[in-house]
């Protein structure tokens, strides 16, 4: 109740939107990344038009299949942004929503016509500025130097364990001045309505910098006996709080209930909407007729149509290709890519040089050059994925891209599952995904990290072996807009290998190489990433002694699990239950493929730092191993 | 090499330390927090004396088996009190160091016996500065006065990307100052030794605040054609350049030499080590003599032994102790333990009230009450996680816990991990532990968590399904003192169970019920949690209709994997192969357990907002579920 006016004046006043098209294009965005607060969107949103949330929906507040869940969730409510609720993730997403305006704007505006001009807003509170999350992208928000980023934090000293004090004595506006961001503190945040709308002026002028506009405020403000108390944190005020509440606010009214003179207030949204976005699309045909080739980009960023044939960049390869390391092959993959994929941006945090990420064509994307599509995170993992999520659901034709070491993807988790989970097809780019990176050790070797993506609903993980595999992997990656893809991606060299394709790729499982006939191999030995060629070696060894070898390469369990009956049982048929698998990973979740007759190769252990081939033969991951167990399950 | 006057006026000048006993308990802390420069540590702990590098180690640079990897690893080399590498955490860590020593100072210093009483240096460099977990904990030392962590930012204006104004320009001096700490600067890094020891004297001068000394330093000091560029950041200098940098410097002797000269000019800290260790503990047996229960509790805390009998403190329950929820539970463990381990401390991420991890008994630790033992570490996760691990690393008596909904590990995995690799215990007490939560919705309910711990090397996971589980997890957890353990605990509440106990739960998985003999039931039901209920009125049903049922809790897995074959088979009999799992999660991983006959009920997709009884009824969590999968496989 203490975000009340800042949200009545921006949904009433500020705000440019369509209630009726939650999804146009050149809409202001707003995040709530506060997010538990969510009964005041909800209540804009109805109040402002929209037709996802009516009374109805208001009544059925946190209840099974409601429009209006205990947090904000993009997936469920349009006119929900981004999905929040974790804390420091909306401010993050904000950041991301605000360089996608921006990049847009310096790439597409033209002297005579300004197509991209929205500004994002954002209201945190105290829970989110305490998240090192906020304080990496809020970093980069001033480098970058967002101007038309404004954010409210909602200063109410009060947290779910009680008075701020306890923990959280910083002075954030100093934080956020050294930061880069232009600070104004609205002292009077529960009635300063007038200072309100002055800050935002104010906000608005300062172009060169993100503004926080500092409200201080009264958790739960009416409320006479909870006012300014934890009690109110999340948690309902109670029947009889909520009738005194009333009387103390002079509100007479039944629950639920709008009164007519307010629904008159608000119903001009309507017909201000509409035409709105009427004015704008009447911009962009005149854009379009001007500017033919950068309104059909911009189009595609817009409607999330990719160009037509645009997966016919991706380059093939045979077993005479040269080895290379996967990283190295995704910055091929990206480099093709670049030039016809208009929504490609992307970048990693301080490793670009060792993730292989840099589209050598365009330069940075920095304060002075936001048309420019490398994206410089800096060390800033967490913060990194949240952009990435904001800068996905800015536009669906953006295929944003992020990269660091795969075992940092632990840093990140919080913001990799709220890609999966709101649908923001992200591609995260992870190299260095094994002990095959060596000397670094074990602080830097994911053993884990397979396994707790192949566990996450609503994410595709890609751990391909060679160049066919990591084109057919930014094939799915692409093509997925609402779901994102962690690619897990070799430092060391790998050979091409025969019978590995892009089809192949798509299906997630199957065979690269079978001297068997009828479906009946002796063995089966699947692999994955830098491990399929020890089982391509380990199969050349036990058909040359006699046996019907299969190879399958599980490039991705996720889409494989997707294809037919039929089609999975011409992969793995079940009468064949020799099976080995061998991954440079934790063995957990091999059991489901090789089954309770096969054997699963892998590292159940930390890894160690050594020259990885020394790891390898030490651990157990080699041919001869893959021989043995071969041999000792069929 | 930018770093080295630094720490050379630590370790030759400033710190008090043995190097002939590593774990010597009043000693000055360092901690490498930009651990890719841990050359420069094994250096100085070469030269200082300490025996786990000697010169033959230091060529072993990175190579298998050696005491000197790749980054610092304390479970490899004494002398190394943390693990570091993945950046921020080091920081992290150092401010759970500082923290533990001005605790155990509160608790134990007499007017005329000052027992513990040390100092906590760092150094960090801007990659941690950008890190989020480096602003989470820096905001907390700032808040607590942690006086005696001194800390020097190694202000090098290089990463790995190149200069720092690509993606890092905001104003660091400002920033710490605005999280209270006091900041010196010293301009002359590379040659300033004069302003380094000033700086250091300036520091211990304030003692109600940590400093940060930013020292601006040259990368590759020395080095003619590298330094100052980010080609020597955690990569080697190449023989031709050592040759030049060598001569550059004057320095005319072979690799790994260390001159005569050199050598007696550091012997000293061998004796004078021995002396400060010896001094101390005349004045501890002094201590001991005069304050013998203080001194029993503080050498519990130094040596690790946990006062004889302390598990007996933990309750029993019958099926007739009314049911509560494990998180309650949990509470009622904290609290029974607090009084006989005097190690115990911890606390929440502003969850304190739903988590239930406040001790009844004390206070809050804080700047002005330090000798309390409830810790309110604000909204931050991951700078939590961290700190706990300093705190564990500090002594091995220390039990440091920590809390947060079991969803939000995804923020704090970075330093979860670190926990199980450099073998520290600490309890995470994870909260609101399924879709069991209800209407906060998807993005609040672990899916994937259970599996990803399962997966993790060294690391405990408990599900506990009642009063006798939650109990028995306590016992396990607090008795790994070199493994942590995550407590995923139910926000709703749960029956004690017919057959649960302590003495089971430290098996990981037991026989709660059976009407079968010989080993032989028809169907074994397994689960965990809030759904070992369900199992068990499946069993009830069944048994009605004429099955013999077995149900088995499985509680940690990791520790039914190490208990004997013998045993395993006792539980789950190979020819047994009717088995039904149910747990409100990721069917990830159970194949291991019911093998390719049996079923696993589970989640495999987001969860929902709603009252839980509804979601657990719409997604299939049901008795009638259990019971038709078990007739579908016996």
């Amino acid at each position: 109740m203490g975000c009340a006016p800042m949200g009545h004046i921006l949904y009433d006043e500020v705000m440019r939107y369509n209630p009726k098209n939650p999804y146009w294009f050149n809409r202001d965005r707003f995040v709530l990344s506060a997010g538990h607060g969510c009964m005041l969107q909800y209540a804009l949103l109805h109040l402002a038009g929209y037709d996802a949330v009516k009374e109805e929906d208001l009544k059925q507040f946190r209840q099974w299949g409601s429009k209006t869940p205990g947090h904000p969730e993009n997936f469920e409510t349009p006119g929900v942004e981004v999905t929040t609720g974790p804390l420091g993730q909306g401010i993050a997403n904000a950041v991301g929503l605000a360089l996608a305006e921006k990049h847009l704007a310096a790439r597409y505006n033209k002297p005579d016509a300004e197509i991209v001009d929205h500004y994002t807003y954002c209201i945190l509170g105290d829970g989110c500025q305490m998240e090192g999350i906020a304080n990496e992208a809020c970093s980069l928000a001033g480098h970058w130097g967002l101007g038309k980023l404004i954010a409210f934090y909602d200063d109410n000293h009060i947290s779910i364990d009680g008075d701020t004090e306890i923990a959280f004595t910083e002075n954030v506006d100093k934080r956020f001045e050294s930061l880069g961001w232009h600070v104004i503190w609205v002292k009077n945040g529960n009635t300063g309505y007038d200072e309100i709308r002055a800050a935002i002026q104010e906000a608005k002028a300062v172009t060169d910098k993100p503004t926080m506009i500092k409200v201080t405020t009264t958790i739960g403000f009416g409320s006479p006996n909870k006012a300014n108390s934890y009690s109110v944190h999340g948690a309902a005020l109670g029947a009889k709080e909520v009738d005194a509440t009333r009387q103390n606010l002079g509100w007479p009214y039944e629950p639920f209930h709008v009164p007519d003179e307010v629904k008159k207030h608000w119903s001009r949204h309507t017909p201000d909407g509409a035409a709105l976005e009427a004015e704008w699309n009447a911009k962009f045909a005149a854009y379009e007729s001007k500017y033919p080739e950068e309104a059909a980009e911009l189009k595609s960023i817009v409607t999330g149509v990719l160009p037509a044939g645009w997966e016919k960049a991706l380059p093939t390869y045979t077993p005479e290709t040269p080895g290379d390391a996967t990283r190295n092959l995704s910055q091929t993959m990206l480099n093709a890519l670049a030039p016809v994929l208009p929504g490609l941006i992307g970048g990693s945090a301080d490793l670009a040089s060792s993730n292989m990420t840099l589209m050598k064509m365009f330069g940075d994307f920095q304060k002075a050059t936001p048309e420019e599509r490398n994206v410089r995170f800096g060390v800033r993992e967490h913060g990194m994925g949240a952009i990435c999520n904001g800068i996905a659901l800015h536009s669906p034709g953006f295929v944003p891209y992020c990269a660091t070491f795969f075992v940092f993807t632990d840093y990140m988790r919080g913001a990799m599952r709220i890609s999966a989970l709101s649908e923001a097809g992200v591609i995260y780019v992870m190299t260095h995904d094994s002990i095959g990176l060596g000397e670094d050790g074990p602080t830097h070797q994911p053993i884990e990290h397979l396994a707790s993506f192949r566990a996450m609903p609503n994410i595709l993980m890609f751990r391909p072996a060679d160049g066919n595999e990591t084109a057919g992997a930014y094939k799915v990656a692409v093509e997925s807009r609402k779901r994102p893809s962690v690619l897990a991606l070799s430092r060391q060299k790998l050979p091409n290998l025969p019978g590995t394709s892009i089809e192949g790729t798509t299906k997630g499982g199957y065979t690269i190489t079978d001297n068997s006939t009828g479906n009946k191999p002796d063995v089966i030995l699947i692999g994955t990433g830098s491990e399929l060629e020890i089982a391509v070696k380990a199969a050349d060894e036990l058909r040359k002694e006699g046996k019907t070898v299969r190879v399958v390469s599980f490039v991705s369990w996720e889409l494989f699990y997707e294809q037919s009956d039929e089609y999975k049982e011409s992969v793995l048929p079940s009468g064949v239950t020799a099976r080995v698998s061998i991954e440079a990973g934790s063995t957990f979740g091999w059991d489901r493929i090789v089954g309770s007759a096969g054997k699963a190769i892998g590292i159940d252990k930390w890894g160690s730092s050594a020259p990885a081939g020394k790891i390898y033969k030490e651990y157990g991951i080699t041919v001869e191993a893959v021989i043995a167990a071969a041999k000792q399950v069929s």
